[in-house]
């Protein structure tokens, strides 16, 4: 048997993971991402995390396939990063950089595309070959999986999901630079800003009105507990999402959509209005597509950078 | 050297194509397409054209590669057309059925993404590996060509982005049964819809007002020609164009868009128009897209088609 590593990088941890050659997570720890001077610490601490776990268990050099790692930014298929705005990092090969300080071969993604490939090797899209990833966090991403691979793109921002245009006549400005993007209605903080239009805009009483700093759960709850503005608020994001999936499906005709990230936390609320407004506004061929929530959670990332190895 | 058969099968006429192993078009004719009792002779007639084909110039079987089809429907990987409308066809095995009447082995696939095959092989995409093929005709297709393969998607139905919804507030129905598909803004029949919704709606003047049965080529035409109603029609359909056209790069992050159809006859103003408001919507990671008009005009599907033998 032969093992590896997955290696989710994120802004302020990483999340390293042992794995057999058969993806059984053998093993998984965090250290702290040290993103000063650069981020020019961050792949040496890796490294270091790695052969220290290879010694104190003594394991060989030889039993070790390789180290799959996905980053938060753009990697093209050679590795090289275009800038991880998080991480202090510019433009470098992480494979080669990697593979020096380990000696061992080395396979870099983008964070949510591999965390796709994750899901649909080991989680929610297990055995399916085409799917729709979609990570609903602090922003919207997503993997595009055709054919068992994840769409990487001309220039590695295939899957850049957050960024399709909804609403042309928004005139809040997304984090992009653009106005009206899927992120700007669907991501936990543009479910926030949903709900203050909302708010602002309506008279309805509310539980939502009394809680200072509203969170993207807060809104969740309320409608869980049948709070009426907290449902109409969920409908509007539900018809956006419903809107944005449906033009996915038209480009891939995918057989699973996968919800991720920590607005995924939101369970079968979430799965089905999102899935009604789906059926709404899908295109009847692209329509047979089932949705499920991401199952790995924050171990998504490392799967699928393992996999990456294989 | 090697030859074979490219055919793109429409609902009038059968066009052939001979092509050396290259890609080189040797030769080619066309056949009418014969509909009746439910189109049995449609295959038969190709079978019957190809053989006649090779005895009159003496080519002997064991030159012949295969032949490959463009059809006007959904086709799986395995060959099996579910349902032509156009030509009367139920479900069955394309493949199995021509290898059977011509002996040699067949490959098929949908007419749209064949000729985005084409169109990446020999035309505006050449030489490129991610692309994304849209067909501006009396519908919108396309083909999403991704790593040099055309997507199909899980239900064959890759591609269809005719059906990206653009506008929910819509209250016309789009042939599909939905309301505000991209075909109906962007198609040639949908140009002239958006048309005369802009001169209904609009006092100015126009040379548009006087023509009975207006045409999209009609408003292009008084376009160039400097027509105030024409250029702002002409205006809002491009803005469309770059909103669906930037929703498709953000899924696949191609390196070429290429615009072919009847629509995209209207040339370079087509070209800059749509590419005006991509940029303007597009999320930065997927702007770097060259747009091109499709080089190969009707024989976009023999070349697709002969692709697929090879």
């Amino acid at each position: 048997m032969k093992y590896g590593f997955g290696v989710d990088l994120g802004g302020t941890t990483v999340k390293i993971a042992y794995f057999d050659e058969t993806g059984n997570m053998m093993d998984k720890w965090e250290i702290p991402t040290r993103t000063e001077n650069g981020g020019e610490n961050i792949l040496p601490d890796i490294a270091a995390s790695i052969r220290e776990y290879l010694s104190k268990n003594a394991v060989a050099d030889s039993a070790i396939l390789g180290i799959g790692i996905g980053v938060p930014g753009p990697v093209d298929g050679a590795g090289v990063v275009n800038r991880c705005v998080n991480l202090g990092w510019g433009v470098f090969n992480i494979n080669e950089t990697l593979e020096t300080l380990t000696g061992f071969p080395v396979r870099a993604g983008n964070d949510a595309t591999v965390a796709a490939l994750g899901e649909c090797w080991k989680g929610g899209g297990q055995g399916c070959k085409n799917i729709a990833f979609v990570t609903l966090g602090t922003g919207v991403g997503g993997g595009i999986v055709v054919d068992g691979k994840v769409v990487l793109g001309a220039h590695g921002a295939g899957g850049e999901i957050g960024h399709i245009l909804l609403d042309p006549t928004e005139t809040d400005t997304c984090g992009c630079g653009n106005h009206g993007c899927v992120e700007q209605y669907c991501s936990a903080t543009g479910i926030v800003r949903v709900a203050k239009k909302y708010l602002a805009a309506n008279d309805a009483p509310s539980c939502l009105r009394s809680i200072g700093n509203l969170t993207c759960k807060d809104v969740f709850d309320a409608g869980k507990a049948g709070d009426t503005a907290a449902l109409a608020i969920l409908e509007q994001v539900y018809d956006y999402m419903g809107r944005f999936l449906s033009a996915i499906c038209c480009v891939t005709n995918p057989e699973v959509v996968v919800l991720g990230g920590g607005v995924s936390k939101a369970g079968a609320p979430l799965l089905e209005g999102a899935k009604r407004y789906f059926d709404k506004y899908a295109f009847h061929g692209c329509k047979n597509v089932r949705f499920e929530l991401a199952t790995l959670g924050n171990d998504a990332g490392a799967y699928g950078a393992f996999k990456l190895v294989l």
